[in-house]
């Protein structure tokens, strides 16, 4: 009924239920939003397809920057990523994240394709 | 599966699957908090009506804040928004929100009646 | 079709619909914010019960620490109460909350068991 991958104790990278993948929070490497957006949109890329569905599938996506006066910078690289057609429900608003390093934090809900 | 109305690159005012519909945050114009819930609920009406839902069909509401201090005066509107006995879960906290003039904004899930 | 448990004007604490139950964001008593962990996951817990769900069946929870210093702590308590094996997505930030002595606030969104 509920699909776990990648699970342990504190948190599971995927959940799946009803047709709806959860993904945990992600953040990227990197020493700047651009690169750390970048990398945190890849690592959901690889979830999305490990789950069975994709960018393509997003439901609803809540952004978290640690400052924002990041907005722009991470939104060049959001406004690439997202296929054409296809944009998610979106919302976005400051949070100091778990690691004063971490400048955004993605979280998604997708649609299961399979 | 997914259908999406105001759907622009950055993302789509509404994404509904699977009898659920996901409007991105929004936000409202005017000086004070209790104009901006007041535009930001009205909105949210537009939106859910537009999407095959109403105002008591929300299934869940997180509400940021960009000041906890206005948590009363947002909490007069959204009471006399909500109908009685449809209200949502909710959960409301502070986040400074994209735009320094921005008070509110709303995130809002609900089930479609049709 | 939606079924809401202990509702107020202002927000339901329990919302069920389509094999998904929306609990509104708990807090909890205490002086620490373990003593606040402790007591929030207790409420999570009666509700999810209640609803006809356990934490054990958690698909998604955001997590809300008016300081990330007491993210370690949090997670002391939050480990411990995971079911092994059932870990939810999780995604933690900062955020002040309503009431200035709140240190925490979760937000869970679990599958419906009968």
């Amino acid at each position: 009924m509920i699909e776990r991958i990648h699970s342990k104790q504190r948190m599971s990278k995927i959940v799946k239920h009803g047709g709806v993948v959860y993904l945990c929070g992600q953040v990227g490497d990197g020493a700047t939003v651009t690169e750390q957006t970048e990398d945190c949109l890849g690592r959901v890329d690889h979830l999305l397809r490990e789950a069975g569905s994709s960018r393509a599938h997003i439901l609803q996506a809540t952004i978290w920057l640690a400052d924002t006066a990041d907005f722009d910078a991470m939104n060049a690289v959001w406004d690439a990523w997202v296929p054409e057609g296809a944009a998610p429900a979106r919302a976005c608003g400051e949070a100091k994240l778990a690691d004063a390093e971490l400048r955004v934090e993605v979280i998604v809900t997708a649609a299961l394709t399979a």
